[in-house]
């Protein structure tokens, strides 16, 4: 991954925090546009995202074009000192699309057709959509390339589709004749010698459709790889178009936060502006942590500033049981993302609708209107956005620790047929972060094969599937004087999700000083593993150590009495279960201080979250009560616009934004 | 809603109730049909069905008719003094029709067909089984029209199949084209500006079939209208065969309880009799109360007597746990039934069959013949209806009381993408009546568009979808002195599922003295809402009020505390939780009482019920201890033949039916 | 059944304990075949199954063969002492062959085709299919019918497809015309006067495919036996091509442990060798017991010794959890199925996969390799076999008690719309084995129509639908002096799951002095019924007694008060509930022990397992903890050679094998 060249985000912000959200004025009439504008300059919002999902509007039928309505709404937005984030519609085709080129619709693994009458109804690998989307993409450049109000490109919305049909099964064989070269390179990467899969000629191949009994895992595999290219394919294609009218723009997609089906490491590096849609739900009393996570990888991914393209300021409609946000989380939430690197807070969308699928997902203006608890927090936040935006813009977050992240592991364990359907990467990567966040330990997440040379210590929670240059890269890691600490199920398989020698790598055995990987011994559901000192969950193992370690922490009781849990041969740490949340803090707040890594702050309560970015402290309460953070010297807190010695009180939710 | 003209039940009872069950002797060899024919005479069977599912009895090949059978049937049952409903036997067309014409099969969301094999695997939409259909119909009512057995018609049975398939869509097009005229009309009502669905074409729209994310809600919502305007498509036609033949019997067709798929506010205005299949689970605690609510609900569909055209003598087939009913309860339900209006107490079915997809559902006479407890049973109850029937048929139940009920609301609100999967709505119906039904106060159902003034005090358990006249109308109610208790998530969107400005409507939030309705917080299962007083369950509300209330109770705690829960306005009330089953019984007895509304009778145990019909006070306990009741004065009571003065006990699951 | 005729497993094993495991050597170069060689030759293997699944290795092409490779191996395993059993490959067709032959693929009952990409992908009607089977069959026979290697003949592998699809339609009619002569036969089998099925003509008929509600039992019943014959036919249609070229030796194939989808009893009918794949859970503390059942039944069908062709060294990869076995396990149940009558020890499969979809599935040879302790325990293992194999081998096991067990039966109850879906039928018949198990009496198993004559007590857990012939075959069983104890849903339905009179067999309820059988009382997960000295699960039942009962032992509060529970008339017992483990036992031990059954040794403990083998006593501990056996007189154990009088000690999971 090379340095990023050309427009980023820093073009669009200009030296503001972005504020605003998704913008769908077709569902209004005219008179509500003027009303909106009002309330947006009330609110302080600067950008708005217009035409995510306009195509039907912009195109009603085949071949037409209706820009009169955008033309308005732009020189509206222009007029009133509002940039316009523009979205190619292509993630949601009229209705007419379907109805004449059913090639563009999507078959799941059991051949069922998704039709129109939702979004997203487009197969990935049609080319009669692609044309069409090229053609609405084309127009939509040229007239709007040049207006003032445009400030940034939003390409498509959420790409996660599927298709296992006909012409995606083409598509697939391509791409695999591309990867493999040979029927025989596919066949030995797939391992087809298993259950007569040979593969005679290039025509028998398909994606992994229903099948009698367990399918190939490689094949598997390969077909998630494939999609994520496939519609990256789809988002290059239409960059390439805006950029060609407007080479000074940056251009976005926006991600879903930990989404399995991209390898958003991959498609980062084809992005001007990284940019995520993040929904923890109020009601997870680890929301915080959990939009941290998705913070840490954004900006990682970004190698800098990022943009928070949707959250929502009330519920969400499509979990269980929606709850609202009680007052004063959105803002806590907000500045959170602006604490760990966000130069753009915006929200799915300004006006909540009052039809259609996603009613009741809130907006920054709900039904409530103007006089709703929403709004008026909405408002309170664009005051504090644009009080701290001047000192915090561009601004970059130190993190000595990180966490490797693999989309490709991830879609080679997550498979069936499995030692544990227990075992959930997510689950497994959220509990490693958890107890780095918990230990105030500021984090970035890498890929495997990048350069950790700059962070005293890497973490591994799990990496299932590592590719020799991989390996190579954490063995390297280690002997330029890094600590690595790493979970269990790591170095599993190579890159065609082939078990390596031995149920896990040789070289990693002997980094961790595993002489013998004899058995795995997964945990039920809510059973534990008795260690020396604390309790594992979810996973044990049968390890014969090899005698080289120089520390180890035992299994006690049961068949694994006295084998080790934990190893530590001089800075590689190996742990063979999932320790329950406070010893796995412990174990990393130990690891990392050996590493010289040190916690944001000292004495930092459980529930209060620090950052520094650039020259500034970020301390948020998490709780509902007040608390005292201490924090020696003296500051000035730019939200309360305040001095500030030694320390402070947070109430409910509370943020302080020091600067020293 | 007019007065019914033409015949009624009373053209089939004459004065008794009718006794007896559907009857399907084409299972059974002849000799059997004269045991059969004993039994039921020993029984005081009046009344059989039959043909519901003849149909390639009739017609073995197509075109071909045997009618031989039947025709010794209606003559054996005459000979007896059995009167027949005759049912048209078009709820399960014969194998053939579906292998010589697919297109009469439905096809699922997913595209799937439904196969014969089993029932009901007929197209609504599809012309040739509307066809056939008609033809099988028109011959049945030329030849048996004039047969002095013939007492009513019975349409089909339980009408409840969709179809997604190419003939339903393009019959859903001309439904929606005499819906909304033109295309923007339907664009506007579905809010198709959302998510680019916008239709430029007829040929675009489809029935809501398998997307890729959530679909249209509003097209949801008008495939279930169509879907119920289709099935009664097909209930008419063939009640207009029949009725050209027999002007003077009346039809019917049977609905199930409290079933999703048809509007039967609609479908009894097109019916003489409304029946109905009622089968509560005999281990449900609160299986009578579940019992009385589809009566009252039937009653007021009938506005009169109605038929209880299905229940079973012992287990069905079709729960998880099938549970026999104790010795006394087809009783105690039977007479229940009566009670609350029935004056047709009728069975699925007369003999249990030994064969076939529902040979563990029970019968009259069931598997073990003359000598079970099933038979014994019938015969007893059938001594008793006898008894009272003279006392009973005809007579009118009042009510002060009235619930609100609407398929259209219940259809929009049973969607995805809501703000709580936990609010299911039969489940909050049935609360509130069990709340009404524990406090002893009968009560009637009426549409929100029906004429109100009848009732001192109505309840609206939730109607999500409330359209303009429909709020009219409970204005007016409350203008006219009324009393209105009001639960939440009621008067939300229109009749296109457009959310209301302020996410209720603006004139009912007057009507409660409420300002603003800022969030929903739907609480998860087994969660609590403290109030003041009482706990509240599955739903709070974040309100501000607007000063106008005569009397708040408010939420304790947590983010809520202070905000009214239950506001009253005069006599508006409006309760934004569900509160637990005793505080509801409590909050409608205070309102019923200050309403001028009383029980039936003052002092009955828990467990006791009481209903008036008519002349008579029927007095069913539930329980299976012998408890004592208070009824002042001198009475007769018609089961016992015996003497009441002032008090009477009731023996387990006893009856008594009281004359003063 | 008839004695077996031809060669037998003596043929194959001579003398020795078969012991070696699936062998899949295409999946790895062939310098880890020597390896293999030596490593098996260390663990005592002599031998191993080839080509399972190596079609597409034999046949890459259509027509083309690839043999050079087979031989190579043959010869190798000769070389070296180890016997091969040589498997057809056709459980898994080449991909070529679907992608030419896509009527070879099955579909579902929802019209889904199951696509190749796993195995089993073959639709067991098609014509395409079983003609390129035989082609592949014959040429393999042909090649390697004289190779000194051949020991027996293995037939593709665990039949286990069905097919609702065209081809299957049509060889379904051809079935059901063999079976019912005329369409008026099968109109009457199946009840079609129900609902309105009557078939006017063949080709309405199809399998039970997706329907709108309850399918036709009768129908699913026939689908099932319809698909188990066709299975047989593609298995018997192969062996009789193998058997041309080797009459001298010995076919099977291997069944899955009590599965649903074959006639076992009529399978094991033509097979000249009984072959089970086994695969308790480790963690199951009764997984022992799962292991004696499915031995015992394999046994029973085999009437004499057995293979166990499958098991796992360690973990499988097909449950959520997979655990492996702890030291000593894989010991412990391999010498439990040499006691309980197998023959042959074998393994899926040698050396674990690297590659596929099975590469989780535990090896011989683990991934951890020659040091790892799987295979150190598969070479302890092959010793422990090689010292007892010269007193073992052909040795047979007496047992006083049967089981009766049928498909059928099975078949018909298990279906949709039953009394309670809480009866599952495997878990009733493992509760009343293990009742047995733990009582520590030998038992067989054995169909209601064998010769019953033989043992002292015959047990039917379960059999609801059972032939006038079967019901024949217990009367004259019992008036033969037999013991008969009958659990509940016996003999309710005859061969077309048709309802008796009187809801069980009149001949029976006489049998066991039951007047009346009014009402099946269904009890819900977790329910209890309170019996005299016992509780019952699951079933209880509201019986009349005829006054001939000898003993009753009644139901106690509840609706079924002083009603009886247990009938005994004579040596015929009922009993209408699932007693609760420890009181099944203590009723079952009572009925032997009157029939002059005893257990296999006198005070064992409760965790110790005994059979006699031949003249041989093996005992096994299934308990971590060691425990003392009281075994009077002297003996000498063949495990420990070692003299053993009057009492031994086994360590945990621990086995003596001693020889009195």
């Amino acid at each position: 991954m090379t340095e990023h060249e050309g427009p980023t985000l820093a073009d669009a912000t200009r030296g503001r925090i972005l504020y605003g959200g998704d913008y769908n004025p077709e569902q209004w009439p005219e008179e509500v546009w003027h009303e909106d504008v009002r309330l947006m300059r009330e609110a302080g919002v600067n950008s708005v995202t217009l035409g995510v999902f306009s195509w039907s509007r912009i195109e009603p039928r085949p071949g037409e074009r209706d820009f009169g309505w955008l033309d308005r709404l732009m020189d509206l937005m222009h007029e009133n000192g509002i940039g316009v984030v523009l979205a190619t519609p292509t993630a949601s085709p009229p209705p007419w699309m379907g109805h004449l080129h059913p090639d563009t619709l999507p078959r799941d693994e059991d051949g069922r057709t998704e039709w129109w009458g939702g979004r997203q109804h487009f197969s990935h690998s049609s080319a009669t959509y692609r044309r069409l989307a090229a053609a609405v993409t084309e127009d939509l450049a040229a007239r709007y390339g040049g207006h003032p109000a445009l400030t940034m490109w939003h390409i498509n919305n959420e790409y996660c589709t599927y298709d296992w049909g006909d012409e995606a099964a083409a598509r697939f064989r391509d791409w695999l004749r591309a990867r493999y070269g040979t029927l025989d390179a596919l066949n030995t990467a797939w391992g087809t010698a298993f259950w007569s899969q040979g593969y005679g000629d290039w025509a028998e191949v398909l994606p992994p459709r229903r099948a009698h009994y367990l399918k190939n895992p490689t094949q598997v595999l390969d077909f998630k790889r494939f999609t994520s290219d496939m519609l990256l394919e789809c988002y290059t294609a239409e960059r390439d178009i805006v950029r060609r009218h407007t080479p000074h723009l940056p251009v976005t997609t926006n991600f879903m936060p930990l989404w399995a089906g991209q390898d958003a490491w991959r498609w980062a590096e084809e992005e001007d502006v990284v940019s995520v849609d993040l929904y923890p739900d109020p009601r997870d009393p680890l929301g915080a942590q959990d939009g941290a996570l998705v913070q840490d990888m954004t900006r990682s991914q970004a190698r800098g500033p990022w943009m928070l393209m949707e959250q929502a300021a009330g519920p969400v409609n499509w979990r269980g049981v929606n709850h609202p946000k009680p007052r004063g989380l959105n803002r806590l939430w907000s500045l959170q993302a602006v604490a760990r690197g966000a130069d753009a807070v915006c929200y799915f969308q300004w006006r909540q609708s009052r039809q259609g699928a996603e009613k009741f997902h809130s907006g920054m203006v709900g039904h409530a209107g103007e006089r709703g608890r929403a709004y008026q927090e909405v408002r309170q936040l664009g005051a504090d956005l644009a009080r701290i935006a001047p000192h915090v813009t561009g601004g970059r977050i130190a993190a000595d620790v990180a966490v490797l992240h693999d989309w490709h592991s991830w879609w080679a364990g997550d498979q069936e047929a499995r030692p544990s359907r227990e075992v959930d990467y997510p689950q497994v990567l959220r509990a490693w972060h958890r107890a780095l966040w918990q230990a105030h330990l500021t984090t970035d997440f890498a890929h495997p094969a990048h350069d950790l040379s700059a962070y005293r210590m890497v973490v591994v929670p799990q990496l299932y599937l590592l590719t020799d240059a991989a390996v190579d890269n954490l063995l390297a890691y280690v002997r330029g004087g890094g600590t690595l600490v790493c979970g269990f199920l790591t170095g599993v398989a190579d890159q065609d999700d082939r078990v390596r020698p031995g149920g896990m790598d040789a070289r990693l055995r002997a980094l961790f000083g595993i002489r013998t990987l004899h058995e795995w011994w997964p945990l039920e559901a809510g059973e534990t593993a008795e260690c020396e000192g604390f309790r594992g969950t979810l996973w044990s193992e049968e390890l014969e150590p090899d005698g080289t370690a120089d520390e180890t922490t035992p299994y006690k009781g049961g068949e694994l009495d006295g084998l080790p849990a934990v190893l530590r041969k001089g800075r590689a740490w190996y742990v063979s279960t999932l320790p329950e949340p406070e010893a796995l803090r412990e174990l990393l707040a130990r690891a990392a201080g050996e590493a010289g890594v040190r916690p944001v702050l000292d004495g930092l309560p459980d529930r209060v979250e620090a950052v520094r970015r650039g020259e500034l402290l970020f301390l948020l309460n998490h709780g509902r009560e007040p608390v005292t953070v201490e924090v020696p010297g003296a500051h000035h807190d730019l939200l309360a616009e305040e001095a500030v010695t030694d320390r402070l009180t947070l109430g409910r939710y509370g943020v302080a934004v020091l600067r020293s």
